[in-house]
């Protein structure tokens, strides 16, 4: 092929692939296969912890017995699109076009992989704020985009640093679009209405398309009061990112969502190429988009297992929390929503490098599998999923800190 | 955002977008919508006209109340990963390695969406050959990659031209795959032995990775004997796509995969970095891989299945067959395998200009959808799904033929 190397022979763009949340994902299976047991809360996976809701089942099942294993139509099952629109007008009191404003997914990763695809060409940017979700930079880059970074600021509770976001975009080039996450991956904060706000505005002046990522939208807890972008940015470029995943407890389902409501030309534009990309894989899963209808439509039962499980998800976030800022050697801002908390290491009382050198060694000698906090543009934090059990946390959380003792920097 | 226009708002890639296969469903569902009866035969859809094994979707069921609604291991699940290797050992005694060499995916889509990824540099080329499967080439330029066509030859049966592939490749810089179909889509042609050897012979002159896409490798009638790339391919870098949406009649599962058999240094790179593509989208549809590797593992199910299914397509294969041959305006290479035809156009008969204008008229005037050839590389040409009930077949036929008359030039 007149290709020397195997670094000629593969793309650029594959250096960007990866996603540190499962980089380790093979060493942790390699220490089960040799009989380790290993305390995996690296990935946020409600399932595994919750049954997925019998009525969201059965509804699947109903589906497959129906014979709905054909190719479904690629912008999504028709009562699934409708079950969306029912959801904004009920929460959010969004009107939206069914025919046209919903694009059923696999998953947020497409819509965000449709996104980049639609949006970037080589040397564009993209807003996004640090800590971000891992996945975002990696579609970006690998799309040719380049990331601008605003901050979610630690030490005001995760909250967006609005100035130094205002000065980061001034007479900033080429940028297509800013990316905000609500309630947080990897910090559980919750944006508040007033923030949300002035985003919108900041995307305005700056004449930006805003998406929000909103997946954990039902996942709320300690009193936090959600607003979805949705509900303020009337008159402004706009997109959600949403799915069943987190809300509906069923991640392997596969399907997510964007929604795309304005007229604008930008926004028709938007709407007819993103679908022009769902053309080409043809239909996401055809009966998990019929089970994830009801999951939405079955307001009664919906309501009584968010009620249950969100309860528990708080109490076990909480739990998570007060044992991180009980130990020296780390801290963390309390969580409102989603399932993580993302404390600093306090890697200067420690024998260790770095994040990186952490969670690779905590893994190995301790069998405790997190996630990196430079994975989400954070060095020297580390993600910890608060779903388990408050005894496999507690045990958990007791690794960890024996990790830490052993490792500590004598003074 | 300091771009003026659309134009430049939006990616030069997404000029690429889209699927003639699916390009004219909302003028369809438009028609439907207004009571017409359209007749739609332009999307191989198996699962629209048999339906899905019950054993398979029993497998499905039993997966769901199993709680498999987690994510699944990015590498697909051990339990498929076992099935697939166990299918090839049986079929082509082939040897896989579970854990290495077989990468489940998001139907063959994704798989090519890898490829293409890990591979393409802006300028890279890939051989295909026309008439190609339509998203060969739109997710090859997206990539930013560019065709190099080789020709199956309408006048050889459709049988690869070896020579003018000889002499298209010589010299040719930056060559990094050769992608063929077998059995074929659009034309149903089905591979011999020794063109699938001089292929291999070719890939390894011009040190290419060859992929041989067999989506459809138990659709054969009319004593048609396939052989795998695999059986052929020792030594040469390869890789394999396949899945569920055909041989098991379940597209709308979503379910493919992709085999790299090889240990070279190639192979091994590739097999990386497809999986870290993999990782970024967390997960393939988990309850459904279970299903599948149900219907792989139950052969006697499978195999009662499939006599009675392959029966049938063979049947409606033949029969379409006929029917287009004995009209003045069209003629057809008879076809082997999976299940299309695709009858050339005698279009200087009809006051018609093209293949594409004969595809949006038969839809409008005689409701009746096929894909124009020209979407996959062959001009004057359509592609017929002969998937349909006999009695529905007639029909069609009937109808374009009163379009080819009604439109007939005189003499």
């Amino acid at each position: 092929m007149g290709f020397v190397g195997l670094m000629e022979l593969f793309s650029n763009s594959s250096g960007y692939a990866g996603n540190p949340v499962e980089e380790q994902d093979m060493i942790a299976r390699a220490l089960i296969k040799k009989g380790k047991k290993v305390i995996k809360i690296n990935r946020g996976d409600p399932a595994v912890y919750f049954k997925t809701p019998k009525y969201i089942v059965d509804a699947y099942v109903k589906a497959l017995r129906n014979n709905r294993s054909y190719y479904e139509y690629f912008y999504g099952a028709q009562e699934l699109r409708e079950a969306v629109a029912a959801r904004y007008r009920r929460m959010y009191s969004l009107s939206l076009n069914v025919e046209e404003d919903i694009i059923v997914t696999n998953g947020v990763s497409e819509a965000l992989i449709f996104l980049n695809n639609v949006l970037m060409n080589r040397g564009d940017r993209a807003v996004m704020f640090k800590p971000f979700y891992t996945l975002y930079i990696n579609l970006l880059e690998i799309s040719g985009g380049k990331a601008v970074y605003g901050n979610y600021n630690e030490k005001d509770n995760w909250l967006i640093d609005l100035d130094h976001l205002r000065r980061t975009l001034r007479g900033m080039k080429r940028l297509k679009y800013m990316l905000i996450t609500n309630p947080n991956n990897p910090t559980g904060t919750v944006l508040g209405r007033k923030t949300i706000k002035e985003v919108v505005d900041i995307a305005n002046e700056n004449d930006l398309i805003l998406v929000s990522d909103e997946i954990y939208d039902e996942i709320l807890f300690n009193n936090a009061k959600f607003t979805s972008l949705a509900q303020l940015a009337k008159g402004t470029k706009h997109a959600i990112l949403n799915g069943a995943s987190k809300n509906l407890d069923s991640p392997g389902f596969r399907m997510g969502y964007i929604i795309i409501p304005g007229d604008d030309k930008v926004s028709s534009g938007l709407k007819e190429l993103v679908v022009k990309y769902a053309q080409m894989r043809l239909s996401v899963n055809t009966p998990a988009q019929y089970a994830v209808a009801e999951g939405m439509n079955n307001i009664k039962e919906h309501r009584k297992a968010m009620s249950y499980m969100v309860g528990e998800m708080a109490d076990r976030a909480n739990f998570t929390y007060k044992l991180i800022n009980e130990s020296k050697y780390m801290e963390a801002v309390k969580p409102n929503g989603a399932f993580y908390v993302f404390p600093k290491l306090n890697i200067r009382d420690m024998k260790i490098k770095d994040d990186t050198e952490f969670t690779r060694r905590l893994l190995l000698e301790a069998n405790v599998q997190v996630t990196r906090g430079s994975g989400f543009g954070s060095k020297n934090h580390i993600r910890i999923v608060t779903l388990p059990d408050k005894n496999i946390i507690q045990e958990a959380m007791d690794r960890i800190e024996g990790f830490c003792r052993k490792n500590k920097r004598e003074a």
